[in-house]
């Protein structure tokens, strides 16, 4: 019996990504990169060589059941945790181990995000199967921290301890201290410094050690899924965490547990990882033209443009000229054109339109 | 019996407009000014007081004969001929002209393009009016004549001999030459003389006149049609048409008559005119926001931006963020985002798109 098991999280709205994702159709689901498999079916493709299908698991918006279902099919449905709101990342984690542990209380478990990429598949299993070699017998929480190649103020970022390496694996040391995202000199100063690491949102622990953290910081969170263990399993389940899941308290992983439990570790790596958290960070990942343009559509022909981004939908032609630095993206009969540098502003067009 | 008699001209592709305008549906099709109305319903409208419907004419490509029938349902199915291939105006002209000539030889008539617009058809009325009394029993030419406001390159210009005025009319003088387009600095050398008017193509005179000048100065133009008399209004007119009009020598009006024949006048006049040739002069003419942009559609939102020109379906969400001097249009699933000062290269990127 493989003891690993793969949790994928899926419940993002992916506001950022506006009008290529939407409330109803977040970019996770989404062939972002137009290679033909959407973030999900990317992220589910990495971890083969890491568990099989049978052991991944996806928690995700009620909303979105049908389009985990549809394309993920290799994923046995009774894995599919469906959160009825949203909570951030700690509840969704804990629901998921909680179930996991009734299952199997060896299980060794990593948590990832839906939504991001990752170029080097290769160098991220030797990645990840060093951390879960680490993590098997041990209460070591391993945290992937990827070797940052810009002062990015998007990425919360981990001091590591660099002399403190783990004598089990000499590429794993402990962490200094959680960072939130900085602003520009601060990254500028970590990036100089060689023991700052980009937090990839990838967690590596036992069900044992996850719990346990949960236990001893999060004791109202645990005594919610504590009290549920009866239901998992059983036709009543849904209902149950339709009614108990929203009062969990709304708070990510990161400000449950990592930032206060000890054993906490790092493993830098660098696997060609992007959170593409932004049209900035799809067009950095992507491949260009010589004038810097990437255009993910069929029927996109460029003149004089240069650094732009351009993403449509398959069908569409567009002609563009004399545009520089510039993200255009139709989709849903919903066009905009907007400076990348002017991106973070993105989620307050997208309100406007709804209205 | 009105002796009064409209003719629009209806045959052009409106290429420059693209995606707006298509060959499928060019753009006198187009509800361009986004008021309800399309630009040949329009021109129709601004002749109601010239003559009644039942007196309007229509030539145009067989191809349009059915937006023709739609968009003007007031103007007789007899009276909307159809072209078989282009030949440019000389041959419309004739064509039309030799038709009315049969049914009323003392028929006064009007020609107009159906694509340009109008801003003050009071004036336009009073003016045509002046024209269709001084054309009515002379054998004159009469040119309408736009006081220009701008050293315009785009359009041909008329050089008017001021002090040779009609006695009957003196707002009407004769014509010293044709100019074609110019370039900046001639049209610039223009503008600042009082005697150079552009073209606007729209032409007065009676039937006679016109028949008559076009056996002097296209006397292979005029026996087509003078041996096509016979089977005007019956069964067989298309069939003839369609193996005759592709002889036709493909000429314009301009270079067929008007440079070439004597009494040709102009009445100069300013009633807020445009070809609408361009995206630029749909933005000159439409009304702005404080900002300089014409946005026509129903759901457009503009940041931070300029000067620009934005045409979209009634249905389409638009952001645009940033833009200065910029045209966006989408129609058809085809999307275009260009500097207005590129815009000549619009038929270029649309002979790209439909490879």
């Amino acid at each position: 019996m493989n003891r690993t098991h793969v949790v994928i999280m899926a419940g993002g709205i992916g506001s950022r990504f506006w009008p290529m994702s939407s409330p109803e159709m977040p970019k996770q689901f989404i062939d972002v990169l137009g290679c033909g498999r959407t973030l999900i079916q990317l992220t589910a493709d990495r971890f083969k060589e890491i568990c099989p299908a049978e052991n991944i698991w996806v928690v995700t918006s009620k909303d979105y059941a049908d389009l985990v279902r549809e394309q993920l099919p290799q994923i046995p449905s009774e894995h599919i945790l469906l959160e009825p709101c949203r909570r951030n990342t700690a509840p969704c984690i804990a629901y998921v181990c909680w179930k996991i542990k009734t299952l199997n209380p060896k299980a060794n478990v990593v948590i990832s995000p839906s939504d991001h990429i990752v170029i080097d598949t290769t160098e991220f299993n030797r990645v990840v199967k060093g951390a879960l070699k680490f993590t098997a017998d041990s209460d070591a929480i391993v945290t992937l921290g990827m070797k940052p190649t810009r002062p990015e103020t998007g990425y919360g970022y981990i001091e590591a301890s660099l002399a403190l390496t783990s004598p089990s694996n000499k590429e794993i040391c402990k962490v200094d201290s959680f960072r939130e995202k900085p602003d520009l000199p601060t990254a500028e100063r970590y990036i100089q410094k060689n023991n700052y690491f980009w937090n990839a949102g990838i967690f590596i622990w036992n069900v044992n050690t996850v719990i346990n953290a949960l236990r001893v910081y999060q004791p109202e969170l645990s005594a919610i899924f504590d009290e549920l263990r009866s239901v998992f399993f059983t036709p009543a389940e849904q209902a149950h965490i339709d009614e108990r899941f929203p009062l969990c308290p709304n708070i990510s992983i990161d400000y449950a547990v990592m930032e206060k439990a000890d054993e906490i570790f790092v493993y830098p790596a660098s696997f060609g990882w992007s959170d593409l958290g932004t049209w900035g960070s799809l067009h950095e990942t992507s491949s260009k033209d010589a004038q810097g343009n990437v255009c993910i559509g069929t029927n996109i022909q460029m003149y004089d443009s240069r650094n732009c981004i351009i993403h449509t939908t398959q069908e569409k032609k567009v002609v563009i000229q004399g545009l520089d630095g510039y993200i255009v993206a139709e989709k849903n009969n919903t066009l905009l054109v907007c400076r990348m540098s002017e991106e973070q502003r993105i989620k307050e067009f997208s309100a406007e339109t709804s209205k």
